[in-house]
């Protein structure tokens, strides 16, 4: 990347400030979750609501805010126009919400967050519900401040993948819940329906699993010098800097396939953000990523590659070592149990396939709520009557039910759909991969991850946010973000496993 | 602490924002030197750059300074005063020091601290001389930018114990030396002087050794809730914030004292630190306490009682557990081991009657150097006469010799004394607590940390830095920096073991 313009240099060198609090927050946030005494947790928060509100400062001063309208009206290549996109959509966020508007945001997420908990805790969604009320609310208000044409949804949609629409995702949506329902109980009526395979309960010593993960890792091409692996609640990729980027995972000492393909999944998100620092670092194009490019790298490499056949074959001896009760599986058991599709409570412990229907009904019902047509008093009720329709399973109780995410009490509604968006996307970056490099399970099956690697770099990372996501998808897809290529990659993986052609 | 000054709290208010960029700053070293991945370095000193400079103008702010200005004019409580106090001296550091010169300083840091690396790598004093020219024209200009009545000295000494002077240093000195050149003389001559221990050599694994550590402090008091121990190449301690204290220590895999007495030493930090974050954090009384008060704590855990006959009997049992070749030898043997007085060529090696010596050497040619009696290019020299007078030992290279230290790359100048004042100091608080709680060797013998705890947080934590420090020392003791104390308790515990009197 270079830019030559003055004035996006001179952006740049102001921008340094506002990257050096971002730095650190990523790193404050990463330790939070890893390694920072319980106790400390009070302090830490303060600290980062002061280092938000001077970022915040750093972005609306004026100074800096003339120079990115300045740059606006000026003869800019294709990084300075990315760069200047960006900081206009920060400034923007800022500009539309009023600061006591912010802080009220930050504090009911707060207390939504520990109405959440506890409620969650105790299974009882009352305690929850007047805080999902206000959230809702909130929702409300923040897409008005945000502005929309259509829906206010798409105000929301918009933080998290600039130009997705509602209506985007209902066209989206609408092909993909009647087919992920009708193939769900294909395979339910297949006879080859498995409700739990062995290796779901098969132990493994948790020094073992980490090795395997290492090992892994290091086969995909991680460099350890710019890279860190450790233990978390939940998983998460963490892009702290250049030269250091941070993946967590975690174990529960049996089913082996949660830590790995954690692992594999979070991979998937640091190789990006790896290309992206290197090649954006101080600047605000490594950041702001449309959140379901992102989540198309991670589910890339977990589902396309981690749960591949060639995968579990090319790895099954390493399987072996780690988990003792392998001994009694073949490549094949490992196969099916890593692609087991069943209908399931959990979001976080859906297949792929089912996992469009949790995503689904997820996003109608925020839909509905902030539309006004469902009060969020009868939510669990609605949830609980799709869950029957979706899935055909009921949760016993609200904390399996309706209160199994934390979304809803602190981050805004629109982020569900992108998990569903960025799995599509992943089968259509595959087919794009696979006219360029020939059959993926053939480089899987020789460990030949360098161009995987390198193609992913070329075509998806190295851009960042210079253009707009949709573009992006266009330039690497030729087409736009569509079901059809997920549709059919499913039909053929799962169709093959439960015998369905 | 009640602050209820209206423009002392005001300053407090504004205050929280330069905490919190110092909460991540201390994060960040903590990280730099236990989990950062080595190519993150780069990137992350060019954020810590720009945080300096962020938090430099924090404080240099107009509205700011004019508020601890307007402060200092009116009537305050202890505690009132104490901000205002550290806060005018932060300012008043950046007033006097043009950023043309912080800059130059940071630069010649760097490029000094890399010299230094690679001349001590190769044992070749010439490659770094021309850094330490350099940084001593800096540290004369440094003095000058700081103004003082008598001495340079007097300037950079004030950075590290706000008050000391050269004379104060030269007074203790002048006692110190004379009888530790004494005293290491009667001992070599003494007919038990131990060239060399068994336990030196004796292997551990280091599992067992992190056991032992982490069993010493929560025998001591450690709450993990809010206190971590990790590794790094140097041990540290780093306050990171409150309710978050963390420590690192080191691992050799034999010599066991060696990790055990670091952890003890940072472990003094450790609980200075903590009380001090619970007390006064969101207040600057929390920073730039005196490092000879700092150093006090540390070398009263790790002397007073890690080095003690009642520390080591009541451990006795637990040491054998970490170091299985302590079967073959008894407490007495264990307690000499902990107390070997030895002429050294490293300080870092040397026991605490030679490091005064080691100390005595460094500051004497720094004080040379500022004055320009001792040319750059003659250091060498100095210090391997000086070594040969004071020790008796002469270094065989350089690199075991003057570049055997970091600081002289890219430490002020005045640092050095702080290490022996600190010992100094810990000798006279013992005396002090002895007065109210009986024999130190008794408490120790029960295990019985918690006394000695809430006495040093109720006497010397519990202030942080609300009086200067010479007031706190007198608070203390009842008497100036003195190193009567330090003198006969030396001359008791090492007259025993060596068989003088």
């Amino acid at each position: 990347m270079e830019v030559k313009n003055p004035t996006v240099k001179e952006i740049l060198r102001k921008y340094r400030r506002i990257e050096a609090i971002s730095h650190a927050e990523n790193l404050l946030y990463w330790d939070m979750d890893t390694y920072m005494p319980k106790n400390g947790a009070e302090y830490r928060g303060d600290a980062l609501a002061e280092l938000d509100a001077l970022s915040q400062e750093l972005v609306l001063d004026p100074g800096f805010v003339n120079l990115v309208r300045r740059a606006e009206g000026e003869d800019l290549n294709d990084y300075e126009k990315g760069i200047v996109r960006v900081l206009k959509r920060d400034i923007e966020y800022y500009e539309k919400l009023p600061p006591d508007f912010l802080a009220e945001m930050a504090r009911a997420a707060t207390l939504g967050f520990q109405a959440w908990r506890e409620a969650k805790e105790k299974a009882d969604f009352k305690i929850f519900q007047p805080h999902l009320e206000r959230w809702v609310e909130i929702q409300r208000k923040l897409a008005e401040y945000l502005g929309y044409e259509e829906h206010p949804y798409d105000a929301l949609l918009d933080r998290y993948h600039e130009g997705l629409r509602y209506k985007n995702v209902k066209d989206v949506f609408s092909e993909l819940v009647p087919f992920a329902s009708k193939f769900l109980r294909k395979v339910l009526d297949s006879g080859a329906y498995v409700p739990r395979h062995g290796l779901e309960d098969a132990e493994y010593c948790r020094e073992d699993m980490e090795s395997l993960n290492r090992k892994v890792l290091t086969v995909f091409g991680a460099d350890w010098e710019s890279f860190r692996m450790d233990v978390s609640t939940h998983p998460f990729t963490d892009g702290v800097g250049k030269g250091d980027v941070r993946i967590t995972t975690w174990y529960h000492g049996r089913d082996f396939r949660r830590s790995l393909l954690a692992t594999v999944h979070e991979w998937g998100h640091a190789v990006y953000e790896s290309v992206m620092l290197d090649e954006f670092a101080y600047t605000p194009l490594h950041t702001g990523v449309s959140f379901v490019l992102h989540e198309s790298q991670s589910r890339f490499w977990e589902n396309h590659i981690g749960r591949s056949r060639a995968f579990v074959e090319s790895f099954y001896e390493e399987f072996r070592r780690a988990v003792p009760a392998l001994f009694n599986y073949t490549p094949d058991d490992v196969y099916l149990y890593f692609n087991l599709v069943r209908p399931e409570l959990l979001r976080v412990e859906a297949d792929e396939v089912t996992y469009i229907l949790h995503i689904a009904l997820r996003y109608e019902l925020e839909v509905a709520m902030l539309d006004g047509e469902l009060p969020v008093s009868e939510l669990p009720q609605a949830w609980n009557e799709k869950m029957e329709d979706y899935l055909g399973v009921v949760p016993p109780d609200d904390a399996r039910g309706v209160l199994q995410d934390v979304h809803w009490s602190s981050h805004s509604f629109g982020y569900f759909p992108t998990y569903a968006l960025g799995t599509v996307l992943s089968a259509q970056i595959r087919s794009a991969m696979e006219r360029d490099l020939g059959p993926l399970e053939e480089l899987v099956r020789e460990r030949s991850y360098g161009p995987v690697r390198k193609w992913l770099a070329e075509k998806v990372h190295r851009f960042g946010s210079t253009f707009q996501p949709d573009v992006i998808i266009r330039r690497v897809t030729g087409e736009n973000l569509s079901p059809e290529h997920f549709i059919s990659y499913a039909e053929e993986r799962y169709g093959k496993i439960y015998g369905l052609k």
